[in-house]
């Protein structure tokens, strides 16, 4: 068995690995990188496929749980604890990239493989983890089974299950159609992890701006979403004149408007509208009714509510401008809360970073996205690293982060990951 | 043979049959009366094919152009000469009603049912028109096919076949589907009319505000469309700073609200936004395109053109004010002139409209909305009937129009066609 302290990653099995499986599977045409593998669409079954027969080739053994999650153990040198678990997700939104979540699974995996190829018996079992849905982009709710296997959820498994894409597939028969609705209970409590770490790119601008290479993540900012429904009078949009009007676009387009104003007089707090949809398709029709989603994010959750309810303020000037002629609702809303990371953590990945980026490269920062990994936290010692996002792009196709940097970020997992098994086998932690 | 002076449409079966063929073809489920009849759809095939087989009935000899329109033709007593026409059409919007456009056709039938039943030999033939996609609900384009036959549209046939819906069904392949890809050239110098008479419902107040029953049109306003496209560049929505954005929902909306603040701001000018697509479909990412249609209608062409120049004038402000982070395009535009209808179809109006209603219900106007008609009067005589419209509403399933106000309607479009007839015979028009 080779030293722990000398293992290396090997960087260009990883980048090659992640570049075939992404151009295998719901790439876009070249020369763009750009990626479209919703998740639970033929897609993410064939990159599942070959994750699993991969790591039943590394030895692990592989449970599916309810909602779709694989879970990859390789086993330690005690029997009956729960592993530290190597967790992120490869669904991607429709027009994505290759590193947004796919990076975390494929260094994992590079991890298991250079565990494997050195022959290490681990104290602990090491579980590389894929979530389903982390996006959301398909079924709306983004971190949503990670979400379910917490149980911190709004949303049930039997809710998540219910929802529909737009084709009205229903959210299980799609976990059915791709072969990958497990018996293993969607449920921390059944299915339990020691730790959960997580490489993931930045998706923003600050480590580039810095000149930093690894990010130690402490926090991820609360979240709340909001689907608003506005409602107007459909008519015809050349006999019925300018001012007796209800029309639902012309609010809905003032309220989106709105959102963003709100956003821009907070310090740090973000508001966006991604998705809107009118109920009338006809250039010749005045709209009755447009649906979309606010998307809030802010640094606590106090933060979340007051930008949230400055937006409504704002809501309720324009309706009352408007004449009251067309009228909002919200149709549901969910959220994630701040989530605070654990410092048992935080401070394996900062040795991790320390060893093999130097000091001066490291930087310590909050998540402004939303990650599996603020689901875990609730229920088991969590932690991430960041590594540089090229110019701060993410969800988009030109999403990009250097061969360096990603196998960078790969190390730092594997020795993260190492450092809490050597701490758990010398008793230096409680297990948790 | 009857006198024709005291011939009666038959006001119980106008809407009994009007009342059916919805019912059966494309109606909402009840108690709703809404209408989604989409042009070329099954349920458009259903009662073109039902049409057809009725006109048969009554001896008619039924053509059907390159792009669907169906000319179902009563001989006269004169040979080889145009006939004197009724159209409309029987395609509707998403969410439509039971009267626009279908009245039109069916009373046009109720029209030829009365001229069979009472054995009544006209002088010129008299034909019904259904226009193809007058609602251009699923294929961009109102009064699409009218457009086309009139060669005055700017769209040309092998333009309208090679259009697309949402489904990326070609306008060709529709026609083909459901059987109505005829051989007749749709060209009026190849298939012309003598005149062009429509009835159709107001889709506006006026008439219900005056307490009047009906509308002598003289004139349709002019009308442009303008597809949009606005571009933004894509991120996270969670991890992007709100300063540094190219939001294109925002700047759309920002856009949206422009057109209708600038149509305020006209005396009787409109401009509408019906149509609106965001690229994305994801909460948590920020749009970096959107597709939109402007609709603007005023009464004169000069008129149209002053509003549309105050909209992009708008438009170039706010994309300033974003400090050009995003930009706009207009994709596409297209659209009608002003029409101005002929004074021998609008007199045969008058006088029919004065002996079924009297002088005090008669009210002339102009159209708000666009018509086949607009397209026919550019190359032969033509005029317009219209009756009220509860509440103005149209293109909304509560659109209604009640059965006392549809059989006079039909009964002045019956007066009309044989006062038309009348004077051809005893040569007090030019043949056109």
């Amino acid at each position: 068995m080779a030293n722990t302290r000398e293992l290396k990653i090997n960087a260009q099995r990883l980048n090659d690995t992640l570049q075939s499986t992404c151009t295998s599977w719901g790439a876009f045409a070249a020369p763009s990188t750009g990626m479209c593998r919703l998740t639970l669409s033929q897609e993410d079954k064939q990159v599942r496929d070959w994750l699993v027969a991969e790591c039943k080739s590394l030895g692990c053994e592989v449970k599916v749980d309810q909602i779709g999650n694989i879970f990859a153990t390789r086993p330690g040198s005690v029997k009956g604890v729960k592993p530290i678990a190597m967790g992120s997700h490869m669904d991607t939104q429709p027009a994505g990239g290759r590193y947004d979540g796919i990076l975390g699974v494929q260094s994992a995996l590079e991890v298991l493989r250079t565990l494997h190829d050195n022959d290490i018996t681990t104290h602990l079992p090491i579980a590389l983890v894929n979530w389903t849905n982390e996006e959301g982009a398909r079924f709306p709710g983004a971190m949503m089974a990670s979400g379910v296997w917490s149980t911190h959820s709004s949303t049930s498994l039997e809710a998540c299950w219910d929802l529909q894409d737009k084709e009205g597939i229903r959210m299980k028969q799609a976990l059915e159609d791709i072969g990958y609705l497990g018996d293993t209970k969607a449920d921390y409590k059944d299915n339990g992890l020691e730790c959960h770490f997580e490489l993931h790119i930045e998706q923003g601008p600050l480590l580039e701006k810095e000149g930093k290479t690894v990010g130690i993540v402490t926090s991820v900012q609360g979240m709340k979403w909001f689907a608003v429904r506005v409602e107007g009078v459909e008519g015809h949009a050349g006999a019925t004149p300018m001012p007796g009007r209800a029309d639902a676009i012309v609010t809905a387009s003032r309220l989106i408007t709105a959102v963003r104003d709100a956003a821009l007089k907070t310090e740090l707090g973000v508001a966006t509208v991604g998705v809107i949809k009118s109920d009338t398709s006809s250039q010749a029709t005045i709209s009755a009714g447009v649906d979309f989603i606010i998307d809030v994010r802010c640094t606590t959750d106090d933060m979340v509510d007051e930008l949230a309810s400055a937006v409504f303020k704002a809501f309720d000037k324009i309706i009352a401008e408007e004449g009251n002629s067309t009228s909002y609702a919200i149709a549901r809303s969910w959220g994630m809360p701040q989530s605070v990371f654990h410092p048992r953590c935080i401070d394996a990945c900062r040795s991790a970073a320390i060893k093999t980026a130097g000091e001066d490269q490291i930087m310590e920062m909050k998540s402004r996205a939303g990650h599996d990994t603020a689901w875990t936290s609730r229920v088991c010692p969590s932690s991430m690293i960041f590594v540089p996002s090229k110019d701060g792009l993410s969800h988009n196709p030109n999403e990009y982060t250097s061969p360096e940097h990603c196998a960078i970020g790969a190390q730092v997992l594997l020795d993260a990951v190492l450092e809490y098994d050597e701490k758990a086998r010398t008793g230096q932690y409680q297990s948790s």
